[in-house]
């Protein structure tokens, strides 16, 4: 889009638009999720549009995991606040070509995520388009006082995130590179494992959940990469923040990808690969090490410890070493052609 | 799109698709809006995607025009429930040539039509995409008891519309004419209330409110042409409908329209022209009267009689002789080319 630089940037000129004080209103643009007033509930509300040449190839993905994928990626945001998904709705772009058996296929995807998070897909939209567009919208319950924003972190807190990243990144790198060059790659149990996190991720709802109880004072989902993320909580909750490099939860197998894709830096996907939908959370010192145990009983799921919270502004990358370099705040953005 | 013959076709797919009892679900896919519970609450939950080529086209649209139409088309399907409008979210795709400028202006516009409504635009997504989508999700109440479907209208039942027919497809046309051609129609009173029926399409809300307390049976939003969103209702209620032809209300001017463009059936733009916005509904006989004064006194807004629901299902339309012949179902398809 031309006169703006990035996302954020037009993200920030539309919150200012759209500041907004009305009544029912407990949070409006520019964190996860916006908080609203429903009876004596607390809703979540968010949406998540995925089109493709952007977002994604319909010749890469499988109607299946595209309708898998949009409604993961909707319900992180929701995760990302601490919330439980409810209820989504769905608007459909199909170019003519587009043959019944896909759209089906695609809902097919959609039933599928639905059931896994326990909520429902009650209605939707559809309408002619160039390229397939998937919008979806997602109402979900949070109680009062229990969610959590992007603008709670303190200096002291610790920087925790769940499971692993750069996954999705890797196994994006995987499905675009010629079917020969990776054959072994695709084919082996980690390879695999990569693919299904580009293809097939899932939103961690329940451990956002628990880490809401355990005191989290901030959270948001890393969709658009680890630094990014990053640097949006930060921003929101006027801090810096010290990353510890070597402790970055690398995804299995990662570190294997360069010997068949010489371009490929594992340290770039960690960082800034996106579309990991894993939680990026800060707690106090003494709450890191009961959530942990707790994510790893309850559902499975590692937490690590990646850093440290500042007070000022700076985002400081630390190596294994000592050596400090500032972290750029470089990821995803929707609009970098 | 292929292999299906029309959007009906799609609809009812998706409907068998998404068939679901799940706890909160009160209804699902199929109606003008989903209903679920939160908390001690009933929400409306709709959504709405316009997309460029298909819905509009930017040069003949102002961006501000875009936003407070795409704004009122979502929340007239919460008023053909008879519910209110609370929250909305919006998600954009934009292509890169796009000015910051008019993204600015279509919020204008969406926040423009928000006030109109009493309700808020609390958040949103964008993406890069071909041309530009539009999508809006609404979060709306209705008091428990109070919604409206579209299943309820029975044999004996009045059938009412709100408003005047045929504007919107009349001022597209204008529009859509070579301006030398027009320019005497655009210039005129009723040549501009054509337009903005196009352009500021306004939703019933109070209206559909007022009707449902009155003891509306069944009601539908007409987006999509009397005569298809009428079969639609009928089909649902499983019933029959004779339509009056001499009564429905055409828009003022439509009827001088073919001096200046010839090919332009007035009636078939009241029949099947679509995006009008009003309201369909049936009433037991004896609630037509008051609901009408009613509507006049609060809202200025005209309630016209225009038949009956019969048993059976077949859809007839009576001359102003008397004599009768089928009712085509034939309006706007959103996927028709």
């Amino acid at each position: 889009m031309s006169g703006l630089a990035s996302e954020d940037e037009l993200v920030a000129l539309l919150r200012k638009l759209l500041a907004d004080d009305s009544p029912g209103v407990r949070l409006g643009p520019g964190d996860d999720a916006a908080l609203v007033e429903m009876g004596d509930h607390l809703a979540v509300l968010t949406t998540d549009m995925m089109v493709e040449g952007v977002d994604f190839e319909r010749r890469t993905i499988s109607p299946t995991d595209l309708g898998y994928k949009a409604l993961s990626a909707s319900v992180s945001d929701v995760a990302a606040m601490g919330g439980s998904p409810r209820f989504g709705l769905v608007s459909l772009g199909l170019p003519t070509e587009v043959e019944a058996s896909w759209v089906v296929e695609l809902y097919g995807g959609l039933r599928e995520a639905a059931g896994e998070y326990a909520m429902s897909i009650v209605g939707g939209d559809t309408s002619r388009a160039d390229g397939v567009v998937v919008s979806v919208a997602i109402v979900g319950e949070v109680a009062m006082g229990q969610a959590i924003l992007r603008s709670g972190a303190s200096p002291g807190d610790r920087i925790v995130v769940t499971g692993s990243l750069g996954a999705a990144a890797g196994g994006l790198r995987i499905a675009e590179a010629p079917p020969h060059s990776v054959a072994s790659v695709a084919g082996s149990e980690w390879g695999r494992e990569l693919l299904a996190a580009q293809y097939r991720p899932v939103a961690r709802v329940g451990e956002g959940q628990a880490l809401a109880r355990a005191g989290a004072t901030s959270m948001i989902d890393v969709s658009d990469g680890l630094a990014l993320d990053l640097s949006r909580l930060c921003r929101e909750s006027s801090v810096g923040a010290r990353l510890s490099l070597d402790r970055l939860p690398a995804a299995l197998g990662l570190e294997l990808l360069p010997a068949v894709l010489p371009d490929v830096e594992p340290m770039a996907l960690v960082l800034s690969g996106g579309e990991d939908y894993e939680l990026l959370v800060t707690l106090p010192p003494e709450a890191v090490e009961p959530v942990t145990e707790r994510l790893r009983e309850a559902f499975g799921t590692p937490l690590t410890d990646i850093g440290e919270i500042v007070a000022g502004s700076e985002l400081v990358a630390v190596e294994a070493d000592g050596t400090e370099r500032p972290l750029e705040a470089t990821g995803w953005d929707h609009f970098a052609s």
